[in-house]
């Protein structure tokens, strides 16, 4: 992609009506726009990060089996009335028909997938069971201050598990506890699985926490990984802090986190008032006991940008990248960075080329820094005369390091194809 | 993908609360569901076919020089009161906050895109700009019984052009029309390009217009290309009906028909109002002129439904088919069509494989043929013996032609990657 091409260019000013780092930054350099509160436009950097850490997300959820559906934003209330919740989920946003009737706007989806789900499932020979999508979700949110962190309007991935028994059910549960671990951490997040409460769904839930000066919640957890609990749920957490780890990896800390994904044993909270029963294997009547799995899609981006900046910009992780390499052409050999350009895109690496004219070589930079691509690629004379007059090398340097090396194009090529 | 782990089986009986071929077919062979009327949640094989039909629109756009974003749904209500649709669009959702306020849902985005589009361009240079989406509409449509032919939510791709000129918006949207006719043929769907009126947007539009003994509107036109218009625009249709093309192609003929794109010269419609415009190379300010350009995809599948079905079921074209080859196992040689399977998909070959024990012969054929995919391939005992005992063949049959034949698996591969 050329940048003087690009829609969603980098912008002078931070904008001064967001007061979250995440919001500050993407919209400076031109993934996001702000529509209104908690509500944004992506851009087309800001898509492709989106669908970057869609498609591991993706990747991993297909691995445990589970099958990829679309459901609806416009629910049927009879379904939330049946759960109680048309009165008593607060954030829920009620749709008005012009034909007198409404419609819930989809903030979760139990109410859509349970009753379908019983549309298909008869006997024991149908389950397990595990679907989900990647899709909007809407939810009334009081302060939606934090930008990509708590949206009224966001893009989440929610699973839905549904088995002959709480073992089956756990069994499961436990997988998708390696495969949180594991997403995450493809994502360039390390998130703390922290013991929560389970709310009004189940006894307990597990969160995904990733420690961040601006996150709403807080947890007491122990850095050597064996324990870590959301405030909320300890009882005197004051006792607990600074508490030596019973394995002795040293004091348990207290500190402030941002949720990126969550897991309930639902067991048979929803399928109780849809009837979701199954036959056993005796003829036998029995309840479906149903998980459920999010992970917050766009709020993982705005945590990413959380956790991975400095002064001068984003610095994304290598798979979330929305390319891999910032190609920067400087001063009068224009047309050796075309070849360079054009030798990067036939072998298939995603190459963002800022090709402007009249534009400094320091703003270049600057804008670059900004953007966070995590390999900036510079032809210049300089790097021209160093290797090879007629064609010229590169100046390579990762985002997140100081050190500048001038190699010829085709390295910087395999760097990237197995980096 | 195995059958039996399929989450959306065949059912027996088609939908009673369904009066259009579309919605009982997709229903009764497990791509969609109903939730509410003009609400349907996708299944794993919708999903499927409109993530299908969505990459070849997709790759269409980005060819002519589109980039793709991801707008709001939430939209600012500002900016539906500046182009005075707040109150005029009769089909709009409104939505309302417990904050005391009111978002539109959107049902079209020129009041989100122009004023992002706003932010970005100054001068002459900035210009022609085309950006696209792919995303989920909400229309308050009186009458959703069309299945999904007329939705109240609904996927669509929408993509608008920004240029200095009338003249340079014509050359695109001259380019487009080309595009839109090259796009709907990948699709499987032969679309006459009608002229219409512009409603309330420009003097006319262009719309793309499949015969459909189910649509909605009605066009008057020339089989041999060189003529349409739709009904609504023309003064004195019966005069019109039947009279003979002036380039000798026979008799105009007057048809139902369902639009699944259309295309309009907006000029300077949306810039006014937000005060869209650009520097000129004189430093004149000049406001932008736009077109907009749609395409329905979930109706695109509908329409595809309506008009690739025999009395047995759906008939996919190749591009869009949910998967490219059904394997069935008949009687006793499991092993065989699992080696078959294996092979199908290490070819990557996209298969979807009936495994299912303790269903007939018939029951089988009947769902393939129900499903539609384009190619069935049988194992059996019989298909076993007249190629090789230790391994078999297997027998090929294409949905739409009666025909079968015997022939080895890794033939069957071959034509699978060509075809």
């Amino acid at each position: 992609m050329k940048y003087s091409k690009l829609f969603g260019k980098t912008i002078k000013d931070s904008p001064k009506d967001e007061p979250s780092v995440n919001a500050r930054l993407l919209i400076q350099a031109g993934f996001i726009r702000k529509e209104v509160a908690g509500v944004y436009n992506f851009l087309p950097l800001g898509l492709r990060v989106l669908n970057k850490i869609s498609n591991i997300i993706r990747e991993e959820m297909n691995n445990t089996g589970a099958q990829e559906l679309l459901l609806v934003s416009l629910q049927n209330k009879t379904n939330w009335e049946k759960t109680g919740r048309w009165n008593s989920f607060d954030a829920l946003f009620k749709v008005k028909s012009r034909y007198d009737f409404e419609y819930a706007l989809g903030p979760t989806h139990e109410e859509v997938l349970v009753p379908l789900v019983n549309n298909f499932v008869n006997s024991y020979r149908d389950l397990p069971l595990k679907l989900y999508q990647i899709q909007n979700k809407f939810r009334d949110e009081a302060r939606p201050k934090a930008g990509l962190l708590r949206g009224r309007e966001f893009l989440m991935k929610d699973l839905y598990s549904f088995h002959e028994s709480e073992e089956d059910l756990m069994k499961y549960y436990t997988l998708m506890k390696k495969v949180y671990k594991k997403t995450f951490s493809r994502l360039g997040l390390d998130a703390i699985e922290t013991v929560a409460s389970g709310g009004t769904f189940s006894e307990f839930s597990h969160e995904y926490q990733v420690v961040c000066e601006s996150g709403e919640d807080e947890i007491i957890y122990c850095p050597g990984g064996d324990f870590s609990e959301n405030v909320e749920i300890i009882e005197n957490p004051e006792k607990l802090e600074n508490k030596q780890c019973d394995l002795g990896h040293g004091p348990l800390k207290r500190v402030k986190v941002v949720e990126v994904g969550n897991i309930f044993p639902l067991m048979d909270k929803f399928s109780k008032p849809f009837n979701l029963t199954y036959k056993d294997k005796d003829g036998k009547d029995q309840y479906v006991s149903m998980g459920c799995y999010g992970i917050g899609i766009s709020r993982v981006m705005g945590v990413i940008v959380e956790v991975h900046h400095d002064d001068r910009g984003i610095i994304w992780p290598e798979n979330v990248a929305p390319y891999q390499v910032h190609l920067i052409h400087l001063g009068g050999v224009h047309l050796s960075t075309s070849e360079a350009y054009n030798k990067l895109v036939k072998a298939r690496v995603e190459v963002l080329y800022d090709d402007r004219k009249n534009v400094s070589a320091g703003q270049k930079f600057a804008d670059a820094d900004l953007i966070g691509i995590p390999v900036r690629l510079v032809v210049s004379e300089k790097t021209g005369e160093k290797i090879d007059p007629a064609f010229g090398g590169v100046e390579w340097k990762e985002r997140d390091k100081d050190k500048t090396e001038v190699i010829p194009i085709d390295q910087a090529i395999g760097r990237l194809k197995t980096g």
